[in-house]
């Protein structure tokens, strides 16, 4: 009996220490985020002395040389570029959407001044005798060979696609696709989830019923005069008509405008194109694990961006939170038990071939990555993670300690883009998303906002200290 | 024994119904918030057609009567000014803080361009032979008469002022009192407050030694180039030296320049005033209680700010909650126990004339205010509330329906400076706080960049979906 009575007080010392020492290691970490932070400062040379990355591009090739340099001077034990191949589309300088009538371009910006977020609209330019609208070519899209002009008819859901469709009406038009972001949801990512179908597949949708172009409300929950941008597709064996993204007022008063004038016309140019894919590289940064060195646990964001703006948020901060939390683990003096990998995917937005490669190499060469955590939601005040269900109860009791910090929101399911391919291989490891406060990703989300101006120093450092503090747990949690 | 079970039963499905009950009022009372939201556009029309409403100002007046109209649009049972008496001090056209040595100032630029906040400098303009430093007048502070010239001291600490005033080094000065934001906390606030007593009462403190002047650190965790202002107060029979806010960076570049040489001069021309008080109002609206309609609930936020940027996160956020919280409430159909009262309390910046009104109205006329809730800390996204002891036991059971909305964040203790007063006349009453994220407050906190476009709109309405929620279950909880 006291055998058994003195084995329980060990154990419950034991325990007790272990709680001792994860809330320590916790203070360390969000210590040194938030007083020798390094991921906001490398964030601004990011975005300021490169800015965007899109896959295929010279800025893309020039952010991996960077990337490659900056993390060499931190001296990890592994510091390497990954070749992979990837999509080349391009925007052109010929990128125009315009209406002819000053009448109803009077309307339209009379009716958009009425809205608080939308000063900017006199800055867009007269071209010609023709007024140009706020809108970007989405990623992917075919050129126009010239003007393509022709009237505009706005649909909101699938049942009015199928039905205009279906009878006729969609034949030459230039169809506005303008399904809002339901604001119900608390959650901003379900709502882009409820639209951006009609980002992606709208075109090929609009084009069996003959449509010649569309016009895609951008993907945002926000009212202004900033078109997003974000990738389209073809389906197979469907004639490729062209795809802009317009901002949300725009769509809005384009709805009104239609009623009050159906014949009324729009001209699209594009001169976008596709070249033959380009090599590039994941970015890659490693800790060597002190017990488990063949077994990685994996974490990072896209190095990838669209072309407008900076890529700040998406995914600048994603892969500044796992360079940071790499960085913080060996600055406070902790030995991984795993290696850890910091990995900067290329291509996500527009191919996912860095991601499908990393998981390729990975099974090739009989890697075993045991976890996987990818931020890909923005630089904001982080709430928690999405945990593998596998998981979830190993890490539920360090949820009292999370709260601590503001990061206890842990939803049952983990994963994201990047990290999927290595399941696919692997079934067994372990997926975890990264999880920050969600209400402002789709204000600037592949937009001309996506800038270093709108992250916020500490919200950022935040989010890579809770990388680290999961990171930590991970590495202590698992085999 | 049946008919203990049957009870067990009965109670057990009366809970099961109240929890029911509680879990569609919230979903209800979020739905309204996010899709017929009106505190954005409100704020919006707060803050572009009216602006800073510094008490005393013909602006907060403006603001009283827009208040007024605004509120009674809505047909609440009740809409009403309160009388009350507020100070007046006024900054004048002449304000400034200039560096005589153009080799110091291309140093200080040089510094503050290193810094990816600091765009502006360029932007700031040369007076005469002197050029202009970013600062503004601590609110409360005397004028110069004529200009002030003095070398200036850089300290950190309370310790070293003491040090340095007693060996006489501040004599004939113009201090600087620089001691920075500590950036370990999590909470902004514990920052600010442990920060503030420099800004308040730093003055004083170097007039003891004989300082001409002080200029002190903006309160913000930020480095950049805005200014913040605030509330600075004179000791009695101390004399009264003038006293300027100068932004983060300068601070910083201010401390390196004076070390490099030590005479560097600064000049300061300040033609601020306090005039006779004034008749302003506290502006409420009020939901006439249908169990007890002797007994309050009040809520709000204070109608002033500083005249620096538009008051929008300080605190026409937090009046705007308070407003949309009681619109919810009756749009969604809910019929309030209690009698609701949104207070919009004036002068909570510089003299709290209005808490301290309203407090000795409800005391005289005998009112019972079962609890006050306050939101003071802007418009960002809710996270929780801070509760008072007394019935924080009686909260807890909600955390788990209050965490599915992200608000789950209960903290022991409530208070505010605009609901204390009530609490010193009847101690009792029950003090919440909202909590929203506080990464983001001190960015723009009494600063020319408190300003709508910096508030955004999802989480405006979440905040006050949150507060109209905490609203509903004291309504519900207290007798």
């Amino acid at each position: 009996m006291k055998c058994i009575a003195l084995l329980f007080v060990g154990l419950l010392s034991a325990f007790s220490c272990k709680a001792q020492n994860d809330s320590a290691v916790f203070a360390s970490v969000f210590k040194e985020a938030l007083t020798h932070g390094e991921c906001y400062s490398r964030l601004g040379e990011l975005c300021k002395t490169i800015g965007s990355r899109l896959s295929g591009s010279d800025n893309a090739e020039k952010a991996v040389a960077w990337g490659l340099n900056m993390l060499s001077s931190y001296h990890f034990d592994t510091v390497f570029t990954q070749p992979v191949m990837v999509p080349r589309w391009e925007r052109s300088n010929t990128e125009l959407l315009t209406l002819s009538s000053a009448v109803l371009y009077k309307k339209l910006k009379k009716g958009v001044a009425s809205n608080y977020n939308c000063e900017a609209f006199e800055e867009s330019t007269r071209v010609s005798r023709r007024f140009r609208l706020p809108a970007v070519a989405l990623g992917g899209t075919v050129g126009t060979a010239g003007k393509l002009s022709a009237s505009v008819v706005s649909v909101h859901t699938d049942a009015e696609l199928d039905s205009l469709g279906k009878s006729g009406m969609l034949r030459g038009k230039m169809v506005l696709l303008n399904r809002a972001f339901p604001e119900e949801n608390l959650n901003t990512f379900a709502s882009y989830g409820a639209c951006v179908s009609q980002r992606v597949w709208g075109a090929s949708r609009c084009a069996v019923y003959g449509a010649a172009a569309v016009l895609v409300r951008s993907m945002s929950n926000r009212c202004d005069l900033h078109a997003h941008t974000g990738v389209m597709l073809y389906a197979d064996s469907v004639r490729k008509i062209p795809a802009m993204a317009v901002a949300t007022a725009v769509a809005d008063m384009l709805d009104q405008l239609i009623t009050e004038d159906p014949r009324m016309k729009i001209t699209m140019e594009l001169g976008c194109r596709t070249l033959p894919d380009r090599q590039s590289a994941n970015v890659i940064a490693a800790s060597t694990g002190t017990v488990y060195p063949a077994k990685i646990i994996a974490f990072g964001g896209h190095f990838d961006s669209w072309d407008q703006g900076e890529g700040a948020h998406d995914d600048g901060a994603g892969c500044m939170h796992a360079f940071e939390a790499l960085r913080i683990l060996k600055a406070i003096g902790y030995k991984p038990r795993h290696t850890l990998c910091c990995v900067w995917w290329m291509n996500e937005e527009n191919g996912l071939r860095g991601a499908t490669e990393y998981a390729a190499v990975a099974s090739a060469n009989r890697e075993s990555h045991v976890a996987a955590l990818e931020s890909d939601r923005g630089g904001f005040t982080p709430r928690g993670f999405g945990v593998d269900t596998a998981i979830l109860s190993r890490i539920l009791p360090f949820k009292p300690l999370l709260e601590k910090y503001g990061i206890g929101t842990l939803e049952n399911g983990g994963g994201g883009a990047d990290i999927g391919p290595l399941k696919k291989y692997n079934p067994s490891t372990v997926l975890i998303s990264f999880i920050p406060d969600s209400q402002r990703y789709f204000d600037v989300h592949h937009a001309e906002t996506d800038v270093f101006e709108n992250v916020n120093k500490r919200e950022l450092e935040l989010g890579a200290a809770a990388v680290a503090a999961m990171i930590y747990i991970l590495d202590q949690e698992l085999e």
